[in-house]
This record gives C-alpha cells, structure tokens and sequence, in this order.
C-alpha cells in the first residue's frame, strides 16, 4: 500500500490547477471533440469532475466516518452533469478548482487521526470499502479523466498524424 | 483532417506549463514510481519530452522542408534520455519550457505558407511522410505521454483503491 493523505492531497490540489493551465485559451475544437456518439468531450469531463466534488466524495466519506456501514452510499449519478446547461469554461473551472479547495479543507477537518482511515462504509455495489480506498479513489478518478481527457483530445488527430499513428499509443483502441 | 497549425502550436505551447503545474513542488515519489522494470517514471517520460525538443521535431521538419524526400531522416534514439544524469526537476522543467518556446517560433519561421504543409520527407520506416503529419505527430507525442505520467502515477495507488480498481479505467491493463 502507497496511501498516504498528504500525497493524496498534494495529487487533488494540482488537478484543477492543471485543468486550467490545458483549458484556459484553448479553442473549442479541443474542448467540444469527443469519441463518437454517447462518449463525452473535455468540456463534459471538466463537468463530470465538478459533479462529484459536489456530491460524491466528500458526502461518501462524511458517512464513513459518521455512519459506517449501517447505511449504504446513494448512487452516484456519473450521468448528472450532462444534463446542466453549461456555464463559460472560465467560470466552470473557477467553480471546479474553489469546490476542490472547499473539498480539501473539508477531508482535513473529517480525518484528523490516521486510524480514521481504516474505518468502513457500505458501497451499494461493492460492500464494506474503507476510508482510505474512496480517498484513493478520489486522487486516481482524477487520473482517469485526466487520462480521458488527453485521448479525447490526441484523437481528434488520428488521421492527421499519417504513419506515425503505429508509435502513438493514445491512439490505440482504449481501455 | 482536422490539423490546423494555430491550434496545433495551442496545445504544444500548454504541454510545459501543464507539467510544471503537475509536478512542481510534488513528492519524489509521485515522480520515481514507475510501471515495473524496464518502464519510465514521470521524471524520464519529462526527460525524452526534452530529448525531442532538442533531436526530433524540428531538425526532421527541417529536413522535409529543405531536403524533400532525398535522405532519410536518422533515427530517433527514443532511449537517449536514458543515459543522462538528471539535473534537478525545476531545471529540467524549465530547460523544456524554453527548449519548446524556442521550437514554437522555429516552427513559425520554417512554415510560412500553408503550401509547405504538403511538403514531403523520408522517414526510416515508413516512408514518405508530410510536414502537416510530422507536426500533428509533434502534438500528440505530447499526450502520449501526458497519458503516460497520469497512468504510471496512478498505477501507484493500485492496491489502495481497493473493490473500487474495477471503476477506474486508467488501472487497466494498458495499450
């Protein structure tokens, strides 16, 4: 195991920092392409990122630490943010990185003992996870956007890129 | 086609920022974790971005647009960056900052006209190949890698996210 929360938090903070050094200025060709029907553009990431700042993990670990396992979390809805009408790009992630901000004082004041981390709560799919697995979560769902949003981007060039797509492993056929 | 040198030169001019945002001031561990023997950390995916700006890009754009198709380029030595004794990580963060802003304006004198995008080289292995695909390639070889760096620092926490790895696409196995 690798966890530690002052790694975590160090991942956490930088996320919407980064958003906003790729998005800021960008045209929308970038933010508005995507993978095809059904999948989403940066645009909806960033959104997608936001949604759960306000209603995924910090209200999970709020009944982790309070509840335990007596109540199971509500499901998240991943699907929330498509349906906002969207706000500027520049408001968006003003809003993403100060509910992050908010989010991160907030884990600070709820654990402030290391063994708070092993206490437990009820994923409605998955059982009994531990506070330090949906922190954990929270830093490398960061990633996994992160992730996104790059191939989403890098795919808008796949044919501009002629030979040289055989070396380039973003846009290989994704996970 | 989607490739448009004004917004490919956006993207390329964000990809030092974007990784001095992510990595300054974070932990060594974040930046020397890496996917198994013989795969790069952060830090070394930074130090072939380097390698690039100094013999790739541009002296292969160089070459398409003064010599045509006469002489292959030389290979890229994609493990060059390997053999070198790191400088500190805000050197090398700046060292490609600088390297890629002087790049940014050599691309911008070499083309002039949308015409010389058409030009044509000879690459190793593939052939001919065009100065508008070397340059798309130029842009997403930088999210390539920025894919990487996400995917190698979140492969850290691959324990410590517990039952919630089966949401989290950048754990899976990769391309």
């Amino acid at each position: 195991m690798n966890f530690s929360m002052e790694e975590a938090i160090a991942v956490l903070e930088r996320t919407p920092k980064v958003l906003e050094t790729l998005f800021t200025g960008l045209s929308d060709a970038w933010l508005v392409c995507n993978e095809g029907e059904g999948t989403w553009n940066a645009s909806q990431v960033l959104d997608h990122l936001i949604e759960g700042e306000k209603s995924n993990w910090i209200p999970r670990l709020d009944m982790i630490l309070s509840g335990g396992e007596g109540k199971p979390f509500p499901e998240f809805d991943r699907f929330a943010h498509l349906n906002h009408a969207a706000a500027p790009l520049s408001d968006r992630l003003s809003e993403f990185k100060k509910l992050r901000g908010d989010n991160i004082l907030k884990l600070q004041q709820l654990v402030q003992h290391e063994s708070q981390l092993e206490c437990t709560g009820m994923h409605p799919a998955f059982g009994s996870v531990k506070a330090s697995e949906l922190i954990a979560t929270w830093v490398v769902h960061d990633m996994t956007h992160l992730s996104q949003i790059v191939r989403v981007m890098a795919g808008r060039y796949r044919e501009d890129v002629g030979p040289w797509i055989a070396f380039l492993s973003v846009l290989q056929p994704h996970r």
